[in-house]
Parts: structure tokens; C-alpha cells; sequence
């Protein structure tokens, strides 16, 4: 029997070592998954069709707060990002656990959207049931199909990234974040506030992401090779701006949870409110610094980083050179819209911990103290 | 010229071997000091005349937006804290460097109140300038008198605090604390969110808070055996809920600064959801759990860290028994109003990091690579 059990994982395992590794190269079936029926670039138009009918609605809210736990809040905050800059309406973030014992100020007119993979978080679901409690709308963004917080909801998207089983997840964040921006562009577009080229344009970007994710992919061994190089860190910092500031604490995360290494997201901007303090030639730090509005002062932030003689690595877009002559590593990423850019930063960290963490033996798939669904406080 | 340099310099440090030790050690006074003419218990009143005229405008905001940076960023998470659950006044804080630059949501309707000691914090000064620019009312919290801030405003209200020497910000936290306190009991009061008999209580519970802090100062040698036992410590986490997540943040960037040891902040709840991966034997957790509505909570989150064999130091209420019967050290601090213990809280942390970075040899009031004032981007 266990000899059985032990094929059958190999198998649904897919000729990868681990289900974390399998889920990584997923994304770009799992992104074009979640578009299906959804976006359509040639023909200009974007649809969710489970939030359609609150859509005018949450175009009208003063504000919408998202509410959710770990990964899934981290994709909440590139949605605030997305929601405010595209389509500017008010986002506010919660974390979940905050959020319901906080005595929150809520009522009828406000719609609370909540995020989560499994569909099943403990706080996340007591939140929304608070928040339905004051008579706000709830909407929920999940990938299991049926779970608790999809049936307690007025209306939701399911992510469609297929199941998870890797306990850190990755695919069910891209989807999050895919899902997050299918609606922010499909607000923008009834509100008026983006230009019909604007949009379309972005609707193309859009549907060529996943080919974009599959060049990350490729440099699978590249990635490794930076992996090899820092494995034995004890402690890390990753950095950002803007929308890419969550990807930078979601970089984090993922190092924490498999490779056990102290990984700490800050904005980038911050680092000289504190955190500088810790720089020295032990310590590597990752920074997204694409091409964009911020690429100048991401850019100053490496300079002072490097003054400290802090390793840098680098997620550059394809062609950099500024970044490239001063970060002891790049790891190159396609060029694509700014809005984008978080879904593409994310792979290569992906792929760094997940090396990183096979090279000090850690149990990639199930962490030590972590389950992968919180379903109890 | 160098022997008087020094002969002054100890002068000024009143005897303490830093000026951190010192103005920890001040906070009694500058608190009281914060109070003079704004705080009269037994006649029942509270008052900031610097922004008096802007209070009925504030209770009509359908959100006041906080924007600070690195400690005085913390203070604002207490704020918002104290306005939504207090006053019920919708607050939203945003790292200044991160607000300039997102293209805020922002308009004449808007309040934006920036939090800064020295009143020249460049993101700060840039974000108030930017939300002035799109007729935002601007207030300001600043500790130097006619900084900056606090000529570009509209109004604020000084902390009152001194002069502050440490690079790591000590008295003018608890002071910044202090102010937010003061304006959110204010607005309460003026809106009728909070009963004439609480709203009376809880300013005879602030008035009282100085001896509170003296007598936590007390326990200096107490904290001093602790620091002790983890001077060593390679990485740390601080863990709060609530009001004490902010405290909880600070704590860790305390830590951070002088003594250049990796402390993350974490709201409690979030633990599960990844950075109980990193709890082993060798990792001290400072969490603070003192009585009040997420004791329980912070009872059960301290008990798994435990059974992952984490070290915990706790803050608990004057005769707590629960939490001392599992954490490996406590620090108790005196009873009071739920709302005031982020200003209580505070001190432990502060006295444990000074201790620490002077056990490592560190240069506690210039630690390396950091500046007193941020005026550069």
C-alpha cells in the first residue's frame, strides 16, 4: 500500500519533485485558466460575471475594504493598488484577525471583499460574517469551488488555479491577483476612468502575461544558481514600491515559510526609518526594480543598500542596465504594463525559495507549524 | 576644546550614560508635559487648541488619512486605533513615501494628518504638500517647533516632548501616542461616541498614566536580567493585537535599530499563516498580553508558540497569572484602560532593546548607517 501511495503522488506530482515546484510551473495554464470567459483583448472587453450585478455598486462605495490572512492579504494590497490607481474608488485592507475584534466602522453602504484559497480561514469567515451582520455587501475571491466563504457570500470569483496543494502557496496567489485585476480594469471601464486605449491596451498585456510567466520560467536554472548563493543566509530583506511592495512582502513570506530563513518585506522607501540599521555584507536583499514611476528612487534605495555593502539582488525588466551594473545579481523579467508587473515579480521569488529551501532540506510541500488552510483562530 | 566637548555632552545626558537611557527615562515628565492646558480630569475636559477649529470638520470627514514614516508611522496605527474605536472617524495610514507617489484618491473633503518628531521628514513634507495641492485640509503632529510641518499645515498640535538626541525615537513615541490619544477622547466627546462616565474615566485613567510609566521605569534592572538572557539573539518577533500590533511593530524596529538585531512585528493572528515557521528553541517572541478584549486570543497564540518550543517574553497586567504560568519571562505593567496601553507597553520594549545594544557594544544613540531626521528621500 504505501509503495502504491507513494506512485500515485509521483504521479499526480507530474514529473516534479515536489507539488510546490508543479504548482509554480502551472501558472501560466492557471492565469489563462482564470481569464477564461472573462477577458478577450481583440474584442475589448473584460467579465465577471459572478460580481456583474455589484458592480455599479461598488463603483458608487466611499470605500471597499478587503479583508483576509497571509498570502491572500498580500494580493489584497496589490488589489488596493489596482482598485485606487485604475478605477479610484477607496480601498482599505484589513487584516482579517484585526479587522473583526477591532469593533470595525461598517454599515449597509459598504461592500467587503474577501480573499482566500481555500475558502475556509477561520478569521477571514468571521470577518465576513461581522461584516454581514451590519448589512454590508459581502463579495468573496476563492479558488475551492463550494467552500464556506463562497456560499456565505452575496456574489464572488472563483480564481480557477486548480487545487493547491503545496502548503505556501503560489498559483492561488497569481489567480488572486489575476481575478483582482480582471475587476479593477473591469471597474475602471464602466466608471470612465481609463481612456478605450488605455484599457485596450492593458487587455492585451493581459492575455499575454501568461506566455511572459512562461519566460520567467526559463530561467529556472538561473534563479537556482542565485539560490545556491544565498541558501545559508540567516536573514533577508525584500524590497519594494508601490504595487510591487506587496510582492516584496509576499517574496518574504514565502521564504519564511519553506526555508525557514528570516525574510522580512518592507517599502523600499522605509528602509532608512530602521531597517538600514541591519545591512551589512551578510545580508541579501531583494528588490523589485522594474522599469516604471518609481524605477529612479528603487534605484536610489539600491545605491544606499550597496553603500552599506548589502548583497542585492535584483528583479530588473529585460534590458536593464542601470540596476544591472550595480546589484551583485539581476534576475531579468519581461517588460509589460506597470499594473502588471507584480503577477511577473512574484515567479522568480517563487522559484528562489522553493530552491533555496530543497537545498537545505526543508519539507517543501508541508512546512514545519504550518497548515496549508487555517481553519481554526 | 575635546575634555569640555565631553564634560558637556555628559552634562546634558543628566547623568545617564545615553541620551536614549535618559529620555526613556523622561517620559513621565514629557507626557505631563504633553498634557499641560489640554487635560483637566476632575473638571472633565479635554483641549487641543491647535486644532480646535478643525474638529467639527474632522468629525464630518468620511475618512482622515494619517501619513508618517518609520516610528512615527506606528503612532498612527495607534491612532487609527483610538479614532475608529473611539470617536467612530473612518482612518486610513499610509507610509508618506508610499501616498506621493500612488497617485492618491484625495480631494477637499479630505483630511490628512501628518505625524513626524522633527517636522522635516521628506516624504512626509512632500506627501502634505501633495494632498495641500488637491485642497486637502492639512494638520500636523510634530515635536520641533517651527519645523517644516509645522509651518506648511493648516493647524496641529506639538508633542511637547524636548529635544530629542537618540536617534531612536523614544519619548517623542509616546508623546505622538499622547496627542492622538488627547484628539481622538476629544472628538469622542464633541461627536457623543463615547458616554460622559467612560469619556470622564478614561481622563482620569490618562491623567494617571505618567506614575504608570515611573513605576515601569522602576523595573529597569528587572528588564535589564532579561535582555541578559537574549542579547544574543540573532532575530526576534513581537506579536500584539490590536492597539498593541502597532506597539508590537515598534518594539521590533526598537530592537532593529540599535542593536541590529532582525525583529519583525506581527499581529498575532497572523502567525499561523507563516511566521510560526521560523519558531524554534533559538527564537525569543516578545508578545504583549495584557488583560482586555484579546487576552484569550493572545493566550492561545502564545501557547502555540510554545509548543513549538519558542521563547516568550511577555507584557501582562500587574497579577496576571495565565500568561506567567506559560512564558518563559513577563514584565508586568500596571493596570489601565485598555485604549492607554500602547503608551504603557511601549516602555518594556524600549529599556529591553537599550540593554541589548549596550550589551553588544553597540553606539546605542548613532547607531550605524542611520540619521536622526530623514530629510532626504
Amino acid at each position: 500500500v504505501q509503495e502504491l501511495e507513494m506512485q500515485l503522488e509521483a504521479l499526480e506530482k507530474g514529473g516534479y519533485e515536489h507539488f510546490m515546484l508543479k504548482e509554480i510551473h502551472e501558472q501560466p495554464r492557471s492565469i489563462k485558466d482564470c481569464f477564461r470567459g472573462r477577458l478577450n483583448a481583440s474584442e475589448g472587453w473584460v467579465s465577471l460575471g459572478g460580481v456583474k450585478d455589484y458592480e455599479q455598486k461598488m463603483i458608487n462605495a466611499q470605500r471597499i475594504i478587503m479583508v483576509a490572512c497571509g498570502t491572500s492579504w498580500h494580493a489584497c494590497l496589490v488589489g488596493e493598488y489596482l482598485f485606487e490607481d485604475l478605477a479610484r474608488i477607496n480601498v482599505e485592507v484589513e487584516y482579517a484577525s484585526e479587522f473583526r475584534y477591532r469593533n470595525p466602522i461598517i454599515n449597509e453602504n459598504d461592500i467587503v471583499i474577501a480573499v482566500s484559497q481555500s475558502g475556509e480561514t477561520a478569521d477571514t469567515l468571521a470577518a465576513l460574517e461581522l461584516a454581514k451582520s451590519k448589512g454590508a455587501t459581502i463579495l468573496g475571491i476563492c479558488n475551492v469551488v463550494g467552500s464556506s466563504i463562497s456560499r456565505i457570500t452575496d456574489a464572488g470569483s472563483y480564481t480557477h488555479a486548480g487545487p493547491e496543494i503545496g502548503v505556501a502557496s503560489t498559483k492561488a496567489f497569481t489567480a488572486q491577483v489575476t481575478v483582482l485585476t480582471l475587476m479593477a480594469l473591469s471597474l475602471a471601464h464602466k466608471k470612465g476612468t481609463l481612456s478605450e486605449t488605455k484599457f485596450r491596451t492593458m487587455l492585451s498585456e493581459l492575455e499575454i502575461i501568461p506566455e511572459k510567466v512562461q519566460r520567467i520560467l526559463e530561467r529556472n536554472s538561473e534563479i537556482e544558481e542565485i539560490a545556491k548563493i544565498y541558501k545559508d543566509a540567516t536573514n533577508a530583506l525584500y524590497l519594494g514600491r508601490g504595487s510591487s511592495f506587496p510582492v516584496a512582502l509576499e517574496g518574504a513570506l514565502k521564504l519564511k515559510e519553506i526555508s525557514y530563513i528570516h525574510a522580512e518585506g518592507y517599502p523600499a522607501a522605509e528602509m532608512k526609518h530602521g531597517p538600514i540599521a541591519l545591512i551589512d555584507e551578510e545580508m541579501p536583499v531583494f528588490v523589485i526594480a522594474t522599469k516604471g514611476t518609481s524605477y529612479e528612487k528603487v534605484v536610489s534605495n539600491i545605491q544606499e543598500v550597496k553603500a552599506r555593502k548589502g548583497k542585492i539582488i535584483a528583479i530588473v525588466t529585460e534590458g536593464d542596465t542601470d540596476v544591472k551594473a550595480m546589484a551583485d545579481h539581476v534576475i531579468e523579467i519581461p517588460d509589460t504594463d506597470e499594473h502588471l508587473v507584480p503577477i511577473l515579480a512574484t515567479i522568480p521569488f517563487q522559484l528562489l525559495s522553493y530552491h533555496i529551501a530543497v537545498m537545505r532540506d526543508c519539507n517543501v510541500d508541508q512546512p514545519r507549524n504550518l497548515a496549508k488552510s487555517v481553519t481554526v483562530e
